[in-house]
């Protein structure tokens, strides 16, 4: 009766799929699986711009814990990881600690701010459930709010995106998508309503193909967004942002989606850490750790290809997942031989709101709807991966 | 070619139900109608607590103009009256000016604060499409931020009805029968909740049978639903209520209700007037203005029976409208034989939320669910009034 202890932190792309792999490799007398989160839910960080923006019910992008684990293979404690104490190998939570023997950081990330003042006081930046309802019941009242006022305040309709990356262009795809919609419930003039994307890199879209990127700024310059690219924000004040150049615009309504980093809890456990994140070894272990497997947004590894970390994706959590869970089983089992990982990009497609897209599949280059129906292809796929034909029928996609 | 103008100002139930009366009692040849409003369409203020609360969509209380009224007969003026200049028989409009041979006040009401400081600084008081519309927007948004912040603020989750009469007994009950939905879907626990109607009189439903009353009390209290009877409000602050006696409480939400007065047009224009009120002659004429008729909220009228004003209501109003318009008809065909006006107060029901309503038809107290039957038949009635079957069918509500 001396099972290891295997505690799961978070239950994002990583923690979940590494929980559900683990629960079938592993039998009842192999090892105690505990997988920790703050809530009782998964949620698909990659479909939150659409909640936010009120096209989809944030409800969709959740998924129950219970209903994807076998929870009697699986327990699972409902709590926040404070700290991560290495030497005596445990983890606090706010209302307690847990002892392992192997343990997986598959923790997501937080706002990157570079430094800019006032994103947190001002900004909303929570890529959360709870924080994509407030962007879009904010969103909302702001338009609700626009009549009533005897002096017609302009910010009130202008809403600003800091960020051209992915998160930032997807999102304003769907902000884009309902603004008419929105004019119409709440007899609000089309014109009224501004909408920047705010970028500091002299690209939307670091990295996407250049056709690609020009058909998406195309696109949503079609439907009233304005882009500043090499435009670094200086401030995010009260009432808008303060650009480098001096410029001011006005707005009370800045959405922050200039990328990520890892959380707070990394540094402070005392590991070492690129911007929150930790450069793990090849089989996905933190340096000097052979008990610790960092997973998902958590971790580092470079392309060697252009010689540059490979950005934070659910499809690399995923993959990173489905190594680990091989991993920690072969070790539970007293096996040595652990998989390295190696990403397999299949494709990227970002979303442009209704039926827009743009992506690449393969050396393949969409646009437009059938990039579209791949975007829904990729976002049913994780969702088998989580929770296999019943969740996709419950929470999927219609492509067409 | 000398025909009479005759210019309506408002299109609430008093002024829609003139208009379309009028049209059908006069010829092309008889006179000019013109119809000025605000907006282009009429709403059912009767009915704003439930899209206030979020129970029904807000498009659902209202009605454009041009369905309802034959434009080829009423000309449509969509603009905001801002004095009436009685000597020189014109409207002064905030884009134009209107003479007039006959004019109808039909203006509304406003929220009467009683001169309690910070109402329309920091409560919700407008009763108005656009206001119901900013009030739900506003609960949601308090219902969404509240899991994003670190520190809990019950003041978010603290709405106060201020006033228990009508309109505040019926909003609470929306609310009430709203809220167990609204925490479901922001994962907000139900006890942190808290809803206050505060009433400064010494009953709730002030006029109202003490049963009907202690019922409606007794099933919001089962809601949740906390009554501060006999308790002033002195001060509406950024951050709650300040009550005469000392206590405060903390909310991001307060709705005023306690009651209306006519609006500032009335005092502003030289009448004679109670509360903005123009306290008519029996044929509903302003004293000393044999070609001015007030009607609706504007108007006070006296029940001789208790000597107290009748109580402003969308019943009262339509039926004026009736009088109103026989009687500007027979003066324009040259007659002067005015009828008397007098209300026939046929019931009047107050919803509680859901299947839920108290009131008296005839002499007939009515409790739950055949008290929200009737209030339903009469909802109805008033569509059928403004619209005629097709605004019934469009429009009307399931009583059962």
């Amino acid at each position: 009766m001396n099972k290891p202890n295997i505690v799961i932190l978070g239950a994002g792309y990583g923690g979940i799929i590494t929980a559900s792999r683990l629960s079938k490799q592993l039998g009842h007398n192999d090892a105690n699986i505990t997988l920790v989160n703050k809530h009782s839910y998964h949620y698909q960080t990659t479909w939150l711009h659409e909640p936010a923006a009120g096209t989809i019910p944030a409800e969709k992008a959740r998924v129950p814990i219970k209903d994807v684990l076998d929870l009697n293979k699986v327990n699972f404690v409902q709590d926040t990881a404070v700290e991560i104490d290495r030497d005596a190998k445990k983890v606090v939570l706010e209302n307690g600690e847990l002892e392992y023997d192997y343990l997986v950081v598959a923790l997501g990330s937080v706002a990157e701010t570079f430094g800019v003042p006032g994103v947190f006081e001002h900004a909303f930046s929570k890529w959360t459930v709870n924080g994509a309802r407030q962007v879009k019941e904010h969103i909302e009242y702001m338009f609700a709010t626009y009549n009533n006022l005897e002096e017609k305040k302009d910010e009130l309709l202008t809403f600003i995106v800091a960020g051209a990356g992915f998160t930032g262009i997807e999102f304003v795809g769907e902000l884009s998508k309902r603004v008419p919609e929105l004019c119409a419930t709440y007899d609000v003039p089309r014109e009224k309503v501004k909408m920047y994307v705010i970028e500091a890199a002299p690209t939307a879209l670091p990295g996407f193909d250049p056709e690609l990127v020009e058909y998406a700024m195309n696109l949503l310059e079609s439907r009233g967004v304005e882009f500043k690219i090499n435009c670094p924000i200086k401030e995010v004040v009260k009432d808008g942002v303060i650009l480098a150049n001096g410029d001011e615009i006005k707005s009370n309504t800045v959405v922050w989606a200039t990328g990520v980093r890892g959380p707070e809890i990394i540094e402070k456990s005392g590991f070492e850490a690129m911007r929150g994140r930790i450069k793990v070894e090849s089989d996905l272990r933190a340096p000097g750790h052979e008990e610790i497997f960092v997973i998902g947004d958590c971790a580092l590894i470079i392309n060697e290809e252009i010689n540059r970390p490979y950005p934070p994706t659910a499809q690399i959590a995923i993959q990173m997942a489905e190594t680990c869970a091989h991993n920690l089983a072969t070790l539970v089992k007293g096996g040595s031989e652990l998989k390295n990982f190696k990403p397999e990009i299949k494709g990227t497609v970002a979303s442009l709101g209704g039926k827009e897209a743009i992506g690449v599949v393969g050396t393949r280059k969409l646009f437009g709807s059938s990039a579209s129906f791949m975007k829904k292809v990729i976002d049913n796929r994780s969702l088998f991966l989580i929770g296999g034909p019943g969740l996709l029928l419950k929470k999927g996609k219609n492509p067409l």
